[in-house]
């Protein structure tokens, strides 16, 4: 056992775990939200959100969310059981206005109609609207790679990034996904935030009393820093130098003006500090590989395929995705969940 | 004067320099190329081309392409008359065969038509195909970006880039641009290799001795390198290390085997080492931001606008094409080329 003063800086590392089956997590997501006054429709959403998370043992977007959820559906940021309404703009772009509402839901609204534009289009849009958005984006697009398609989703996140070059907070992490389809198995999906970390990477480093890696982070006078203290008064960096941040303000402009939607400064701006998600919008792109080429689908699939064969037997190349799909392997036999979150979720569940 | 043993390595960089006009840059590529046994549609399109890379001052798509599009042509690669072919897949998804030809012609075939299939669905695809691309990805989107759309593009590149934590190429430097349109004045353009670096700056830095910064590239025993002669050996890496890589792979993907047409690695085979561009296709999408959101689209345009602003407010920050925007409102008064390059060139022009 850790002494005291150690385990109250790493209690979210080395405390006992709880096993769950992913329809415990479903069940405890649903209930905490309901417990909090969240309309059934988004607290099965968001459940649905959570378990596929937690299945992947994507953490940060599993049930330590909840956290989050509650404290704006507890705020009264979020709308708790307007449910979301979807229109066409054209017949190839999509709305759905989230109604100040979560976004989990206001996605299962979208996609499957952004699945059938594309294939009868050939390509298609949909722009989630006034949502808060607080789930991971490779979930938000793998049912449409699951479909076939090619696909792109961008939302905009919390605004603590300085443009390449800069000293002051302008951007959000925005981050992006892109899904490529497969015949068989699991599809190529990356997401990212194109920031350089995620603020809570550098809270955890403070906490630790590690160091950043250069190219990480300004401190307020803008000059680069690799002090957590330092980064977290001055402002993230986007990754990759002038070409991540040209990506940054992509998805700043795409997610946020072409939508109609919020940019990163005007969310903070809207922002009552609960804890939980900020407003704003998010774009979907998906494209139907099969109105494309003269040579057959299935030939151009395996061309993929090929790539990612050919990228496999490099060693020291890993291919986006596959440590979450080696998770999700493993999570028919239930999840390990912190034994103090888990404790802190069945608290919150009570009716406050 | 320098010394002969230094004009000999330098001699791109430090000759006398000729004043043209840019009428004359266009002549002069026209004339070198119909002289070589191009036809004039052709030859125009890439005298077009070329003109506007020289008056943006990007000279290594100026007339320094000529060598390798003369060569192109010498060497029977790409078709000297046969003209680009526009068909559509889907009201949304237009198709242009560049029957083997260079990319100039086929992009001024389709891009018109993208604009207008873009206003009318909100969202459209222009796949080009079969062509040999050598011209700048910025202005083969700035036409549609000054219609008042969001568009992007996307090509396949050389094949030399190994995928992060890889030893090997397997990816080409493959590029994207993306552009947002502004109510008055130059647009939000962008242009990128995902590759940390461009092949030819690792072959600049071995002709002037110097070492490559850490991250561009990896020796032919797959280990990080900083020598400019190992690295041409080896591999480059993409930027931004594994979500550049991941960018780089989906440009490998959606200019490849989403449109049906070349991987870096079929074009490498493909190709008969004449010096110039590779066999390939490239992806268009663009958006009309007039059929999103509810707000007035001014209004919209506008917050673009204010984050550009609060970005150039920031010292340090420069915005993507200012360089070039700059360079264009000079470049009424004719632009300069170096005197060993024009004198080539006015030699390439004569019947071989």
């Amino acid at each position: 056992m850790s002494d005291s003063a150690a385990s109250a800086t790493s209690a979210a590392v080395e405390p006992g775990m709880v096993r769950l089956s992913l329809a415990e997590v479903h069940a405890l997501a649903r209930d905490t939200l309901v417990g909090a006054g969240l309309g059934v429709p988004h607290a099965e959403a968001i459940a649905r959100s959570i378990a596929r998370a937690e299945a992947d043992e994507c953490h940060s977007h599993g049930l330590y969310r909840l956290i989050g959820y509650v404290a704006s559906v507890r705020s009264g940021k979020a709308e708790r059981t307007a449910l979301p309404v979807l229109t066409r703009a054209t017949s190839a772009v999509l709305r759905v206005d989230a109604r100040r509402g979560f976004a989990p839901l206001a996605i299962e609204t979208g996609v499957p109609a952004l699945i059938e534009a594309a294939r009868t289009y050939g390509i298609a849009a949909l722009a989630i609207h006034d949502c808060y958005h607080f789930s991971a984006l490779w979930a938000d697009i793998e049912p449409a790679v699951e479909a076939g398609l090619a696909a792109w989703c961008f939302t905009v996140g919390q605004c603590c990034v300085a443009p390449a070059g800069g000293a002051r907070p302008l951007l959000g992490t925005n981050p992006m996904a892109f899904g490529w389809p497969v015949p068989q198995g699991q599809p190529f999906i990356f997401d990212f935030a194109t920031s350089a970390a995620a603020r809570g990477e550098i809270e955890l480093k403070r906490r630790a009393g590690a160091t950043l890696p250069p190219g990480w982070a300004v401190g307020p006078e803008g000059a680069p820093t690799t002090d957590p203290a330092s980064a977290l008064a001055g402002a993230l960096l986007p990754f990759g130098g002038h070409k991540g941040s040209a990506l940054s303000m992509m998805v700043e402009l795409i997610a946020g003006p072409l939508i109609g939607d919020l940019t990163s400064r005007q969310a903070l701006a809207a922002e009552n500090g609960d804890g939980g998600p900020p407003l704003g919008g998010e774009l979907f792109v998906a494209i139907d590989p099969a109105v494309f080429g003269t040579e057959s689908l299935a030939s151009r699939l395996a061309e993929g395929e090929a790539l990612f064969a050919a990228a496999r037997e490099q060693p020291g190349v890993r291919l986006p995705g596959e440590r979450r799909y080696a998770a999700r392997a493993r999570s028919g036999n239930g999840v390990l969940v912190p034994a103090t979150l888990y404790a802190e979720l069945k608290a919150l569940g009570r009716p406050a």
